[in-house]
């Protein structure tokens, strides 16, 4: 099963429309399951850190299969996956925003949020992937 | 003059009208006028190597305000910028496929299109720019 | 709202005035609201690391919107958004020297100053920017 | 004996004055001995290309010991050093408008300028390094 770009702009315009009510700009970004970037949006006056951030984060949450906040908490000095942040050529964040997407069980792609506090990107994206649902 | 999100999202819809015209999968992306990217799309099944190359190619008729296949000229053996491709750390791409993007004059952002021969590549990428106009 | 290479060059000339009379080598970068860099002075004697260092603390500063001693009390272990400074390529610095540019409440661009302790170069670009008001 | 920044100042505003005279918006970049970046002006609408492009270009003259379109002609398919501009991290320019810096016959670094045609840019740069005599 794989992710379409239809799906994939689905989750896309729910999460804006989130970062929209909250009122925070924001860079959405979903990958596939090959961790390759399917679908990217940046609001106006998102920060400019974020294009690489929304990307990495979706990447992470794929290439991980968990949710980077979850990665966040095992990422921190003296806990198991310490310095795993430079592992992989710049593209691991260790702090939320980025969830795996799932169809009928399986992985599909993940979605990668920045532009706000990490609770806000969370939000967002969290209410991007219920869009599948 | 800024590229709105909405600007960027209609040029890469027309784009992608004609390149289901064409039957064709693409990679379809938009960067602003400091050479970052703002939207994005991935149709099903295009080349995965379109990622790269579409976003670049975008970067590239930005950066040097000209579309990239008159770049293709002049990057040859023997003319004048032979080379050019190596400069900017890996982002310029020398074949067609990519167009800057004014409003009123105003250069705005850049169109990047991969996915097809050159020619396919352009002539989605100048549906998409005629969006604007 | 665009940041002159005149303006750009008026911040960097007084941010070298208090390098000077403080006595410190620097290097001073200027980027505009692209992240892209507008100007750049490195002092005689002046750290060769900095060279980097200040572009980066420019672009950071611009890319997230914020001074970036303010990222560094974030970007710590346990913290918001331990492991940024590895997000974005390279460029995110996650100490102080670096502040954005406003032009009449615009984002115009960012400063980043190194070369001294992260308070001489605080106070150097601090100059700085108010060579603008 | 080193370059100063006040001299690369020169340098950098004798041919920003000559990129005035001609019309062309350039980007003018000088590096010391060490091939490190010294003094640095992007003119305002300069080619964003040339940001990279510059800088690389005083690089390849200072450390290849060689104006850059010297360089062009030997790196050309069938030539010596064809290949040469993959060799030093993308650093490598082939084509003119880089020029090594002396100062009593010592090396002591090097003007790369980028933004209009060779030819311009090649006067340009020239028009910079006679700051110097």
């Amino acid at each position: 099963m794989k992710l379409t770009l239809e799906q994939a702009q689905k989750v896309i315009a729910k999460a804006q429309e989130e970062a929209e009510k909250i009122g925070i700009p924001m860079v959405i970004a979903v990958v596939d399951d090959g961790g390759n970037l399917k679908s990217f949006q940046r609001m106006d006056e998102a920060l400019l850190a974020s294009v690489d951030i929304a990307i990495n984060k979706a990447y992470t949450a794929l290439a991980l299969k968990m949710p980077t906040h979850q990665l966040a908490e095992i990422a921190q000095p003296g806990q198991e996956l310490y310095g795993i942040e430079v592992t992989n050529r710049g593209r691991i964040v260790t702090f939320g925003g980025g969830y795996p997407i799932y169809l009928d069980g399986s992985l599909v792609g993940a979605i990668g949020v920045s532009g706000g506090s990490v609770e806000q990107d969370k939000q967002v994206a969290e209410a991007g992937i219920k869009a599948l649902n």
